[in-house]
């Protein structure tokens, strides 16, 4: 039976699925366009149900960073998973590879070192596993520098038990982009530099090999994507947050909401009983998705200017006006560590709640 | 059995009993020599276990952040919880009301309508609900002006079902202080805000009233007490983290690290397989706790430069000389919602683990 939000302790994370049905379209929409594979990354909502809708939408798989994560989304049925993060030790490597005995199922990598641990599970153990190479365009954080690529590939070629699916990149520091025109360009130039490595390394990869990219903001900007890339794997779009609703999207199209509970007001600030233990300390100070603050008020012209980690600190001459006991929507800076700090997501139709969710790869590190 | 820490998979939260039983002797040392009560707050360990520990070290009771967390300590057997935090509806108000009907349970407000909330609930609900007044001593986050705490306990007197225990402050902001010094001299005070305000009140409350003070730097200060002051709530003084170690504590006193894994090398960077979803992204940046970067890799002379949701960054010229597949142990910069982001914590003896312990009270933010 549905009822109210007024009857949902606080603080919850409050989930709309018609915004979420529309945000998944969207994704669906932004890969058919331009004729790739849409791969959602699990990571934001780390539950089977929405990878599910993301799939009867039209998604080829699931991404994941982690093998806990992997696990889940397996043991629910789903059957085509990529984990686009990278592993080096033989505990995890037996857990990729007898994961490649259940799904289709490919793991990251960057380094001879993670090609030798995965080999050594892998040889002789079923179906050879499907590994991926990261390519460093930009971000700094993971990925092999494109020149090392070729001779990661020829290693991989000659490991027993492996095989080369393709190439994939996070193109993550497009985040850094001072605004969409900038975010577009550097883009394209990622998008270049996997296009051009795609082709020089042809040969050492399986026939029709992927060419992953990663990200939201792309999607939200509508790059336009070239032929070599084959699949894309957005992640925040299906809630979208404060950063995301800069880049060329609305406020009202983000899904994901921490209900809050004003619990003190003093002379020139109120106090919420939501602090970095619901909304995390994650901030997005500058670049094409700063949001100011910890988190906005969405139904006040109010920011979180300060957070510890059971209150949030509304410093603000208006912030008289709200009165203890009042409840107040926060749309949050980042939603993925926000989703992974509830047990459960309260599910939201026409201002009910018509589902308690719980989310079962929260705290799934491993 | 035993095991050794190698079969640990990663990231993991290690905590070292034998530094435990240090810090836990040395918080219940500094408030037998200053002749006050402990009170340790459990929102650092979340774990019924550790607060067991801690009372038959000596502390009188413990304090707790949420409701849930109180609820479990109460279920666990802990007969004497006060939460130092305020709430403004019925439904929490009733769940308070249980609370005190079952165990030695005080509650905090800052504001009229909290009492009013509280007294609505309580009225001729059996035993009578104790409420602390918290005071702003300088925090600017929860608190009363200490001027309006007079008036408060006047309206607490006339309203039924409710009990002025006491008085508490959370003096939060002497981490702001640039040295020991001036943390010194900011808690003393606030301590002397606290007795003024005390005496000047003592008609309305009960007879020995509670004035509970918070925080750990002033035990690693070893700031000495005035005779008002008969309670004090450390928290995290139970485990320590990179910020703690940094006031008058040293970085061997701390017991709980992330085990984590390096992924990967690269030219000028190693990877490791903890980001914020396992290190939090709190930082440290000034102040007298001040700690650089995301966390310090204790075996090694490295900080973690960066962080994403699963992935932590060190750019350092000598992360280089990192192996891939090695192991570090990386020393927080805030272990309180660290321990929150855990389902689980491994508590090692003599560098094995000797038990896997639930972190009973991860994610009870209501």
């Amino acid at each position: 039976m549905p009822y109210p939000l007024a009857d949902v302790p606080t603080p919850a994370l409050l989930v709309d699925l018609d915004r979420v049905d529309a945000n998944v379209a969207r994704a669906q929409a932004y890969a058919d366009a331009n004729d790739v594979a849409l791969r959602p990354h699990t990571k934001t909502h780390k539950s089977p149900r929405f990878a599910q809708q993301q799939l009867h939408a039209g998604a080829r798989g699931v991404c994941v960073a982690k093998l806990g994560e992997a696990e889940l989304m397996v043991d629910s049925g789903i059957g085509d998973v990529f984990m686009p993060h990278t592993i080096a030790t033989s505990d995890k490597a037996a857990r990729a590879v007898a994961l490649a005995q259940r799904a289709r199922f490919a793991i990251g990598a960057d380094h001879p070192r993670q090609l030798e641990v995965l080999s050594a599970a892998a040889a002789g153990r079923g179906r050879a596993l499907d590994v991926m190479i990261e390519v460093d365009t930009g971000s700094g954080r993971g990925g092999a520098d494109p020149e090392a690529v070729q001779s990661l590939l020829t290693q991989l070629r000659d490991l027993p038990g492996l095989r080369a699916r393709g190439l994939y990149t996070y193109e993550g520091y497009t985040y850094a982009a001072g605004d969409v025109a900038s975010l577009r360009s550097r883009h394209h130039e990622a998008q270049g530099v996997m296009a051009r490595l795609a082709e020089r390394v042809a040969d050492l990869l399986v026939d029709h090999p992927e060419i992953s990219m990663g990200s939201t903001p792309s999607l939200l900007a509508q790059v336009p994507l070239l032929p070599t890339i084959t699949e894309v794997r957005p992640g925040t779009s299906i809630f979208l947050d404060a950063a995301q609703a800069t880049i060329g999207g609305e406020a009202d199209w983000c899904a994901a909401h921490v209900l809050a509970t004003v619990v003190s007001v003093q002379s020139g600030r109120a106090v919420l009983d939501a602090g970095s233990k619901a909304l995390t300390s994650d901030t997005r100070p500058d670049g094409v998705a700063a949001s100011p603050g910890f988190g906005r008020l969405v139904d006040h012209d109010l920011t979180i200017t300060s957070l510890s980690e059971e209150h949030g600190v509304i410093r603000d001459g208006r912030a008289d006006r709200l009165e203890v006991g009042a409840r107040v929507r926060v749309l949050m800076n980042h939603v993925c560590p926000v989703v992974n700090l509830f047990s459960h997501m309260h599910l939201v139709r026409g201002g009910e709640v018509v589902e308690v969710l719980e989310v079962a790869g929260r705290g799934r590190v491993v």
